[in-house]
C-alpha cells in the first residue's frame, strides 16, 4: 500500500539511515533539512510499495555521490538532483513516473525524497545497496541485470555530465567518480533507470521503511527507558535483515582517516573495557571487523558503531578518540548474499582477503539484556 | 574555393602539423595512417574554404585529447571520433554538415580528416588554436563567444560522456580531462559545434592548408638542395603567421619529462656549439624559450625545435640527448594576440611570469642564409 511520508518521519529516518549507512553514506543531517524544507513547500511525499508498482512504471533513481567527509561540508543547493533527473529524462526521451533510492544508508535515504518533493513524483520504497556502499556499481540492480547507463552527474552550478558505458558499471563508476572529484568531491546523480517490473526483480524491498523503523525503534526504546539494543534486535527480527549481533563494547582508542581518490578510507580501533581489541577497516563504510585479529563481521553484512548508552549511530567521519561505543553486526537479506552479489560487493571486491561468512554463523550470541549500561 | 585532399597531401601535412604542434599536439604518424586507410576506403576529402562556407552550415569539430606520450602508444580504433560526433548530433538534435579541426598542430590535424572520410563530411580549413595547446579551453572559439558545451568524450570501447558546463570552458576541460585519464590517458572528442557564420568570426582561417604548405616547403627545399629554413621563412611570409625567427642552434643536453595529470610536462636545455644556452619549458607544447635566461619567444607564439640539417620537426616526446637542433620562433596571427585571447592562452594562463612580447620584437634577426649547415 502506498503511504505519505511527511516531516514527522524525518528524524527517525535520519537515525535509522545512519545506522544502515554502516559508518558511511554521509551524515543525513543536511539532506534532512533540505527534505523538510521541500515538504514544507510542496507537501508530503507518496511512498510506493515495491511489490505493488505497475510493471511499466518508469523509475529514475537519484542520489548523491562523493566522500562523506566532503558531503558533510559541501552543502548542495538542493536543485542539482532534479537537474540530474531531468537531464536523464531528456537523454532517454521519457519522463520519470517515480524516483527511488540507490542506497538506503546515510544521506542517500534523503536525496530521492528531495527529488520526489521538488519534482512532484512518488518514491519507491526500495534500493539497490540495502545499506551504504562506497562505489556506484555496488548495486543489486547491476548484479541482476539493470545497468547504470546512461547516467547523469550534476554539479552545483548545474553542469551536467551524461555517461554511457553500456553494461560496464565499473567503468561508469570510474568516470562518474572522476567527474565528482572535479565537482569538488561530491555531486548529484541520476542512474539505473528501470521499470516497475525491474524493481520487483532487482531491488531490495522496503528499505526506506526499514530506515524509519530502525530509527523509530531506537527512539521509542529511549522514550520508554528500555534497552535500545534489544529494541533494535526485536525490530530487525521482523524484517528481511533478521539478525542483530553484538560484536564488541569498548572505547575508541585510535582512528586513522584519509580522503583520497574521492573516498574516505581508514581504520578504527576499539579497546575493550576489560580486555580485547576490535579493529574496523573502512572505505567510506565499515567493511571488516576483526576481534583480536579474528573476523567477526564481513561486508556486505552491516557493521554499525553506536553510542553505548543511547544506541545513536556514529559515522566513520564522526569517530573520535574516547567515544564509548557498542559495535553491532546485522545480517543482510538473501538477495545480497548470492555468489553474483558477493562478486560485486563481497570482501574480494574491496581487496579484503577473507571469505564472506554470514554474521549469524560468525557470532552466535544474540543481543540479550542487559547490553545497555 | 573548396578542394580535394587525398593521400598525396598527408606526408606534407604530417610534417607541417608537427611543426605547428610547437613540440606537442601528438605525433601525427598514427593519425596519418588511419586517414590514409580511410581515404583508400572512402575516397578523397572535400576541404571547404572558411571564407566561403554558408552562414548556416552546421559544423562539429572533432579531435583527440590526452598526453602526447600516451597518444603515440595508445592507438585509436579510428571509429571513436565518429562515435563522439554522432553522440553530439543526437544531443543537439541536428546532423553535422561538416567537421573542422580544433587544433592545427600535431595529431589533431588528422583526426577531423578521419571523421570526414568515414562520415562522408567535408572538413573546414580552419581551427581554433592556430597551433597546438595543451588544454581544450585554449581556443579562439571560446575567446570570441562560441563555447565547447555540450561536448562529447568517447573511449575506445565506444563509451561516451556528454559534458555540459554552459559557457565555462575551463570547467569543461577539467571534466573532459578527468574522463580522458579514466579512458587511459587519451580520448576522442567532439565539441564547439558552430555555424558557418561563427566559423568566419571565431576561427583561424586556412590552417589545414598552412600545415600542408609548411610541410611542402621543407620537402621541396630538401629535394632542391635549398636551405629549408629559408624556404620556411619565405612560405610563412605569405601567410597570416608572417615571421619566422631563428632562436638558437645547438645540441640537446638535457630533457626532463613527466606525464602527470594527463599532461606531459618538462623542460629541455639546448647548449650552443660555441657558447650560450637555450632553455625550453613545455606543457605538452613549448611555452617559453629563454636564451641565457632572457625570453626570446613566449606563448602563444610558436617555438619549434627542428633538426639542424633537414628542418624535420621534433616533438617534446621525441627530444633526446645529443640531437643537433635549430630552434625557430614563429609569430601567431593577430586574432591570437588580442588581450581576450592572451587571457586564455597567453603566458599567464600557464603560470609563466613573463609578459607576452611578439617574437618579431624580441628577435629582430630574420632567417638568412646560411642557417643550414
Amino acid at each position: 500500500m502506498s503511504w505519505l511520508l511527511d516531516e514527522t518521519h524525518l528524524a527517525d529516518l535520519a537515525r535509522g539511515a545512519t545506522l544502515l549507512g554502516t559508518g558511511g553514506g554521509g551524515d543525513p543531517y543536511i539532506g534532512r533539512l533540505l527534505v523538510a524544507e521541500a515538504i514544507k513547500e510542496h507537501g508530503p511525499i507518496t511512498v510506493l510499495d515495491p511489490d505493488e508498482v505497475d510493471d511499466d512504471l518508469f523509475v529514475i533513481p537519484t542520489a548523491m555521490m562523493g566522500a562523506p567527509t566532503v558531503m558533510v561540508e559541501k552543502v548542495p543547493r538542493g536543485t542539482e538532483p532534479v537537474v540530474a533527473l531531468r537531464t536523464l529524462e531528456e537523454r532517454l526521451g521519457r519522463r520519470a513516473q517515480a524516483t527511488m533510492p540507490i542506497e538506503c544508508g546515510g544521506l542517500n535515504s534523503m536525496v530521492p525524497l528531495l527529488v520526489a518533493a521538488r519534482a512532484g513524483l512518488p518514491v519507491v520504497d526500495a534500493d539497490g545497496m540495502g545499506r551504504a556502499f562506497p562505489e556506484l556499481q555496488m548495486e543489486t540492480f547491476g548484479v541482476y541485470g539493470v545497468h547504470a547507463s546512461p547516467m547523469v552527474v550534476a554539479g552545483d552550478r548545474h553542469e551536467t555530465v551524461v555517461i554511457d558505458t553500456g553494461d560496464d558499471d565499473v567503468r561508469m563508476e570510474r568516470l562518474a567518480r572522476a567527474c565528482a572529484i572535479q565537482f569538488g568531491g561530491a555531486a548529484l546523480i541520476a542512474e539505473y533507470a528501470m521499470t516497475g517490473a525491474d524493481v520487483k526483480r532487482v531491488a531490495i524491498p522496503r528499505t526506506l521503511s526499514l530506515g524509519i523503523g530502525a530509527g523509530r525503534a531506537i527512539r521509542e526504546a529511549r522514550e520508554a527507558h528500555r534497552d535500545p539494543f534489544a529494541a533494535l534486535a526485536e525490530y530487525f527480527a521482523g524484517t528481511i535483515y533478521r539478525n542483530v549481533r553484538p560484536l564488541f563494547r569498548g572505547k575508541v582508542t585510535d582512528v586513522e582517516r584519509r580522503t583520497t581518490g574521492g573516498f574516505t578510507r581508514g581504520a578504527c580501533t576499539v579497546t575493550g573495557h576489560d580486555d580485547g581489541v576490535l579493529e574496523l577497516r573502512f572505505q567510506n563504510e565499515h567493511l571488516l571487523a576483526l576481534r583480536d585479529g579474528v573476523p567477526v563481521c564481513v561486508v556486505p553484512d552491516l557493521i554499525c558503531v553506536v553510542d553505548d548508552t543511547t544506541a545513536e549511530p556514529i559515522t566513520t567521519e564522526g569517530l573520535r578518540y574516547g567515544q564509548r561505543v557498542v559495535v553491532l553486526g546485522i545480517s543482510t537479506p538473501d538477495i545480497m548474499r548470492t555468489p553474483e552479489a558477493l562478486a560485486v560487493f563481497g570482501p574480494a571486491a574491496f581487496g579484503i582477503d577473507q571469505p564472506f561468512v554470514p554474521i549469524e554463523q560468525l557470532v552466535t550470541d544474540e543481543v540479550r539484556q542487559p547490553l545497555a549500561v
